[in-house]
């Protein structure tokens, strides 16, 4: 495995092989120009990190069977270039105070005695401080803490580099979601796609409408309440991260209706009903419900984005129901017409220069869209569906490889796809590329509660904030003709460093690519 | 979810309405016959999880969605039959020391106010007290514990109902073997097989041989010590659970030769050595190093039984070796013949009135094996392989279904194999089946450390521990016609419950079969 190298592969990095020793009492960091409260408790986070015993160094992983392990000779010695004594940050610009889809994230680090790392951003100060951690080593006989010589020039490259979780299929903890916003920060990922809702529970805590969670709650304890989701946003926010809300309609929302059933469409067989489906579109407390709902989900989180779903409406069961179907005789809708409407009837119940996500089925269906709506991509024949978002002049999020309920996907299969090649394939050029703003890992809660959310996750995300981060892998690096982008054999190496850093650093990251362990 | 059911399913188990309530303070265990320090431990052991709040009682765990949750009305009322007293324990033969393949675990439970367990075993006792706990439930409005008036005639259908984990390919930690032994206890699993060592490391330390682990540990804490392992062996003694060592030979042993290179085999490209392969068969310091490692080995564990492992032999490196290759020109030996003559030498070395378990290709080879050697078939086509080995004499384990490393595998995938079910698919008849005595899952370590073990083997191996302790699924039970031993509907529903039960007993299990919770 690699040492004190990064993940995700910073764009541009020189690396000499002379090295800084470090000591942690020894070691000041100094803010030389702009500074707010945002920018002291990252210093302070990261000064943990470093300073700490357990912290970001990494640690040899592996020892090839067999073999001797690996001994430096002394002729390492004149590599040393004595202490690393100081970081000097440069912020040139004000602190922002929420991060957001367009946010400058790139930064310059200079690592020597006394080491420089300079942004305009706060964000992009963040991203170099995880750099700046993740650099350091243990040296081979362990008794010293390492940095190299080292320039980085870094910036994501695409903006959108998400990470959904689903909170509804199983209730997970909030101590579980915010060690997820760690890993996420460790990972340069900068969305937190909170799906929070969906037909098997509500554990959202409305203050307006007490009863969706009290009557759609799996159990009284599995709730975020308003105080919860502050903290979410907060410590997502102080590490660049934004939390984009889902509330999924009109489908996914069988957990709405345990209060709320008449917002729901009687499903039937014949004459007789045998379930509730999807909301009901031609009625006016369900969009009464929406709009007031919205309007307290987009006070408590900041984000200017909403994601409102749209994807797997049951239309058989809006077919099967008699008013619905007098409905879309009398109007002459289909039921993608119906679909159509209910999103359309949605769109204008949101707060003020709202921006939107959507699936792809929304679309699909023809609702008209504003150009700054993101279109998530999720199924199959994915490359034809970005193609044809993108021709429509919407932007495009990517999902359709990275969907980590998938188990056979370890991380290099997740890592072998990249949306704008894939694109740029299809149509020979380049033009579309810049409307692929990025990307999002999905872990659906089907098969994942407490007890393994974060080892299903880690590392295997961990490929996909790589692709969305780092610069496009040169043909000639490829590992595997038939899916070129598959990692290159350093990626591998610097994973099994990444993973041990990721399990110092308190995720339980499951192991990456096979057999090893990581030093205690 | 089903609320007080038993999982791995009794043989023969009738249930009433009516029921008992259960009162901690008022409840007593009574020994009428035999008794031994085993018995007590095993009583204390179920009285605490049987009286502690957060113990074996099942709760409910899955809301359908949109339906109001269930509430008994008070005509449940008249089922009360008052609160259970008592459980008498007859045991009506001496406690037996240390288990073993052919012990006897079938027991009676007759669950009433004054309730009885009865056997002629402590195992079966063991076995009938898990029954016990597992039957408490906790009445609908939470306020009361509960258990059924029933009867339990209960008995395993195979012997031999295994576990294997390998410590080799990512070391396990100590407290996690003995959560995996508590959880196989609560499957009524009986064989602990511990792959021990690997070619990626050897952690088991050495009294004789202390350089085995030190040069071929990942790291000096990640090893098994002689109190370590004495420790296993104990507190799986207590729960009727054998330990079942295997050091694989001649393959998978490179991490031997970290310390005794010149046991292992230099394998050739030309005439350059390019690494170092299995053991060298034609060397008698192989053989000496072997005999006194196993002498060490079956005197730390007390099992008849070792497995010497005999699989995936690197061939290769054997025909490539000069030495090797003159002798097999010399004695007209194939490279098979080598395996078999290896295998030939290697049994006489063990302790007198040793068993074996080698796995399938020993068998495959030809090497003469008494009867009362296991063969475990774990390859494809091994329906064809069973009968082959049972019509040679010998008698079978089965693990090809049942590899938990496979992630394909959810349970009911697990659940569809029957190893004896295949075997009378074959022959048309039963009179091969008595020797298929058992089955293990096996947990490979490539991908498992102690951040996900528990979590990736449980509920997975609960599937394989059901198969083989309950009966035979009757075909009108099953439910997929392609693969007959399919779960029946009432088992999902069952698994739920088990589940919970198992992360309220600490193991952390993942979620069965999709989404749903357990109450805190």
């Amino acid at each position: 495995m690699t040492q004190g190298e990064v993940w995700p592969k910073p764009q541009h990095e020189t690396t000499e092989n002379a090295y800084f020793t470090f000591n942690p009492s020894n070691f000041n960091v100094k803010v030389t120009n702009q500074t707010c409260a945002t920018l002291t408790s990252a210093i302070e986070r990261y000064s943990y990190i470093i300073k700490s015993k357990s912290g970001g160094q990494s640690r040899e992983r592996k020892i090839v069977p067999g073999s001797k392990r690996r001994r430096h000779s002394d002729d390492t010695q004149d590599l040393h270039q004595g202490a690393l004594q100081e970081l000097e940050i440069q912020l040139t610009e004000p602190c922002e105070d929420y991060p957001y889809l367009e946010m400058d994230e790139s930064y310059r680090l200079i690592v020597s005695a006394t080491s420089k790392l300079e942004s305009a951003s706060i964000w992009g100060i963040m991203r170099g401080l995880e750099t700046f951690a993740q650099k350091f080593y243990f040296s081979d006989d362990m008794n010293e803490i390492r940095i190299n010589a080292s320039q980085v020039d870094d910036f994501p490259r695409y903006q959108h580099r998400g990470l959904l979780l689903d909170t509804s299929r199983h209730y997970i903890s909030l101590s579980n979601i915010l060690k997820t916003l760690d890993a996420m920060s460790m990972n340069k990922m900068n969305v937190f796609h909170w799906h929070i809702v969906d037909d098997q529970s509500f554990p959202y805590q409305s203050e307006k409408f007490p009863e969706l969670s009290l009557q759609g709650a799996y159990h009284s304890s599995m709730v975020y309440t308003k105080e919860d989701i502050s903290r979410v946003v907060e410590y997502a926010r102080v590490r660049g991260i934004r939390v984009l809300p889902e509330f999924d309609v009109p489908g996914h929302t069988r957990s709405w209706g345990n209060a709320y059933p008449n917002i729901l469409t009687e499903c039937y067989r014949g004459d007789e009903v045998i379930g509730l489906g999807p909301m009901n579109p031609i009625r006016n407390v369900t969009y009464k419900l929406i709009r007031d709902v919205f309007q307290e989900v987009q006070t408590w989180f900041p984000d200017k984005y909403i994601h409102i779903g749209g994807d797997e409406v049951e239309m058989d069961c809006w077919r099967s129901n008699p008013e619905i179907r007098e409905y879309m005789r009398n109007n002459k809708l289909t039921v993608g017409d119906l679909h159509a409407m209910f999103m359309r009837n949605t769109l204008p119940l949101l707060a003020n220069n709202s921006k939107v996500i959507v699936w792809q089925e929304v679309f699909d269906e023809g609702v008209p869209l504003s150009n700054d709506t993101l279109v998530q991509v999720w199924k199959y024949l994915w490359i034809d569906e970005m193609v044809k978002v993108l021709e429509a002049g919407h932007r495009v999020l990517f999902s359709s490889s990275w969907y980590l309920d998938h188990l056979g996907g370890e991380w290099p299969a997740l890592y072998a796809a990249d949306p704008r090649q894939m694109v740029r394939d299809a149509t020979g050029n380049d033009e579309l590329l810049p409307a692929v703003v990025g990307g999002e890992a999905c872990m659906w809660g089907e098969m994942v509660d407490d007890r393994n959310v974060i080892s299903r996750v880690w590392p295997r995300a961990s490929a996909v904030a790589e692709k969305l981060w780092s610069a496009e892998v040169p043909a000639a690096g490829r590992r595997w003709r038939s899916s070129r982008d598959a990692p290159p054999l350093e990626a591998y190496r610097r994973m099994e460093e990444h993973v041990c850093r990721m399990i110092r650093r308190g995720v339980a990251a499951q192991p990456a690519s096979g057999p090893g362990f990581c030093l205690p």
